[in-house]
């Protein structure tokens, strides 16, 4: 529906250009949102692009600039006199300009910082020497500060004075001096309370606040456990450096879940859409583990042509390997990706490492006997396959089951505890693991029981 | 770190608690949050909670309730006077009630809404007749209404007035006598406007706004593309019904990614955090999958056993099937997670179907090739194969990739155009399509290359 949609819009505006109707253009784009506009420009023509941009009113402009996909931003920055790039970065917020200046290539950010004035340019330098990643690189240096003494009278004339360049005038933030952080009164106590209370009677001192270098993924978790729309960023003094805005934690989580999985499904994470990457980009962030795992994939291999003989004493053996393989690889994802998934939200945390593998290993028993005793009686009802190569399987498959679950909770636990990523132990690197043990069981169980 | 802290601070509090120091116990937990006081009443034995609860002071007490899980919430309710009751459920949003009813068992509805005073069991009827996920199931009816033709001097005595009660004051929503949506105002612009000036003039008009019965995925994706804190949820004649907030959205997004995640590894998802959930039910949501997937990889055994001759030309053949199995899994998988997750935020629409064959095509064609080469040299140089049998295998692999990466992009644009839930056609679905494609081709190419 919505993509319908844009297609219309996207073609109806390229034949009022093609018209030459430009008042019309902008008519209708005043009507929109900047990110409406930004997707529609993504569809157009590129020399077509800089064209459409400049009939936007300047507002709309930057907030449209700031939506664009870094590719159409360069292509427009490269199209701009001084002057219009000027009037762009004046527009945008602290932290939008900071993004920007963080993705363009080194020609371009000399020319946009040239273009910023000073204390601009001073507020962009200051987020960018944040590491990625950390709070201090998604905050924006625009919020309302007061001060202790002040009355709701003082605030409010204070805001209406100041609001306007603020990214949020819903939470202000009463500080001292020196910038130190005492609490916050959000816009609806000023407007409930007397008008002449002061901020210092007013304030929640309690403040949930993030370290600038803290990381943007658990400041992102703080938001949605503390149900907040905005949250304080402070320096190891407790000074007052910046706030963070839900707005820019939904981005946050989105990514970092994207990111997650893509690991879980052994890719590289890339930071473009996925119409926006080229091929070959695409190919190098797959390739890798494709390889470690096609590699590793010859130890279960070496264990056949090792075992040939115990194997060949019965097709039905050889026959069943896949579907070994193929049940232990999904017992172990669904218990390595649910682990990976509540480590991630906060669910799961390292000193419950005992709980989820005493949980596992009663779901693995559980299902483990399911599947043995229906496939024993499958090979032996429907196959027509012997109770001793049937009871072969089962048992390797109630084994497989078990070592495959375990595995599966337990490693990405002590990975994240030890400080590795515990996507990336996901399902297929996982599997491989689970595939040679489990090989290994099923030979051993058949060189007992039929030789 | 969070845990351990949680872990202590709960052991300070029974301490407390044992030693009878109630006030103390209260002092403490008013410096805290709702939701860190819910964290500590989980982990605190059952009898004592109560008890705990009954000395927190009224708000923060219906704040603690809303945080908890629902068996707590069952467990307090039960031990709740009717006067008790009729406090928390006074002191709760509509939106949290609503959640409170919808969960509860029907003795216990029975009690809250003999509880609730008439206007909010009204409201609390309303919200419960939407269908669960859609976005009237998650709005609240809260929300601060204004006339067209009240100057923002009304509009802020209307607020003062009314706002106490409300959910957020941040966006007002501007609506005629019959509740027909006209625009929005913020505090903002409220705050930096003329005192004289109307909301007419003043008010947005051109509105994101969701239906009631729309999906809540949808309404969530909104919020991230138009960076929203608030959508007001209007009902088919575009009557004002009630409002979505930000908190409630990301919580959506937890919830349906959490879903999403589950479904791609072959799970069927739960509604309860990991600790929370029994193992039996988690057997129950584990298993289904399981014994399908089990029963299906029935046809590659059933290939094997068909083609024993063509494949006991070589043992390396029959050792290769593993590799070439979880190979073609693997770089199916990567497809389809990548595709699913596209399509769930947006950024994939069916329209660009072909777009997304041409791409996968060239990714497989390139990681195809890749892998076979350093295959065909690897069982050449390092495993003594010879060069016929190498060639089958490289060759099953290159085709095995191509495969898996089209049915992988595929099957989820499919399943989504016709109503299916892309989730569902993830990894373990399309492996078994995979596996059995694969060997088909294996056992083909031998034929052809080595009798």
């Amino acid at each position: 529906m919505a993509e319908n949609r844009d297609v219309l819009i996207t073609e109806m505006i390229m034949r009022l250009i093609e018209g030459k109707k430009y008042a019309s253009v902008r008519d209708a784009m005043e009507t929109m949102h900047a990110a409406d506009i930004a997707a529609i420009l993504e569809e157009c023509p590129k020399e077509q692009v800089p064209l459409i941009f400049r009939l936007l009113p300047k507002e709309l402009a930057a907030e449209t600039f700031a939506q664009m996909e870094e590719d159409h931003q360069e292509l427009l920055i490269q199209s701009f006199s001084d002057s219009e790039l000027k009037e762009v970065v004046d527009e945008l917020y602290v932290d939008d300009a900071a993004d920007l200046v963080g993705e363009m290539p080194a020609n371009v950010v000399k020319r946009i910082l040239r273009q910023a004035d000073p204390e601009k340019r001073k507020l962009i330098n200051e987020i960018l020497k944040y590491p990625e990643d950390s709070a201090g690189s998604i905050m924006t240096t625009e919020y309302v500060s007061l001060r202790p003494d002040m009355t709701v009278e003082d605030a409010i004339k204070r805001i209406r004075r100041t609001g306007v360049d603020k990214e949020t005038i819903n939470t202000c933030y009463v500080t001292k001096q020196n910038r130190k952080l005492l609490g916050i009164v959000t816009i609806r106590t000023l407007l409930l309370a007397e008008e002449n209370a002061t901020m210092q009677e007013l304030m929640t001192e309690d403040v949930i606040s993030a370290l600038t270098t803290q990381d943007r993924e658990e400041v992102a978790l703080d938001f949605t456990k503390y149900d907040l729309s905005a949250m304080p960023v402070v320096d190891e003094e407790n000074r007052l450096v910046g706030i963070v805005t839900v707005d820019d934690v939904m981005d946050v989580l989105q990514e970092e879940t994207t990111e997650d999985i893509e690991k879980m499904a052994a890719i590289i994470p890339l930071d473009k859409p996925y119409l926006k990457t080229a091929a070959f980009k695409m190919f190098l962030s797959r390739v890798p583990w494709l390889l470690i795992m096609m590699l590793s994939a010859t130890f279960t291999g070496l264990i056949i042509t090792h075992y040939e003989t115990a194997l060949a004493a019965n097709i039905v053996l050889v026959a069943s390997i896949p579907m070994l393989m193929s049940t232990g690889g999904n017992a172990g994802s669904q218990s390595s990706v649910t682990v990976i998934r509540g480590l991630s939200i906060g669910e799961i945390e390292f000193p419950d490492i005992l709980r989820v593998m005493w949980k596992e290993i009663r779901v693995a028993i559980l299902c483990g006997l399911t599947l043995a005793v229906v496939s024993y009686f499958k090979f032996i009802l429907f196959d027509g396959v012997g109770w001793d190569v049937a009871l072969v399987i089962s048992l390797t498959l109630f084994v497989t089951v078990a070592v495959a679950k375990i595995v599966g909770c337990t490693l990405p636990m002590i990975a994240d505890k030890i400080g590795f990523d515990p996507a990336v132990m996901a399902s297929p690197f996982i599997t491989t693991i689970i595939d040679a043990v489990s090989l290994a069981i099923y030979v051993n169980i058949a060189m007992n029981l039929l030789l």
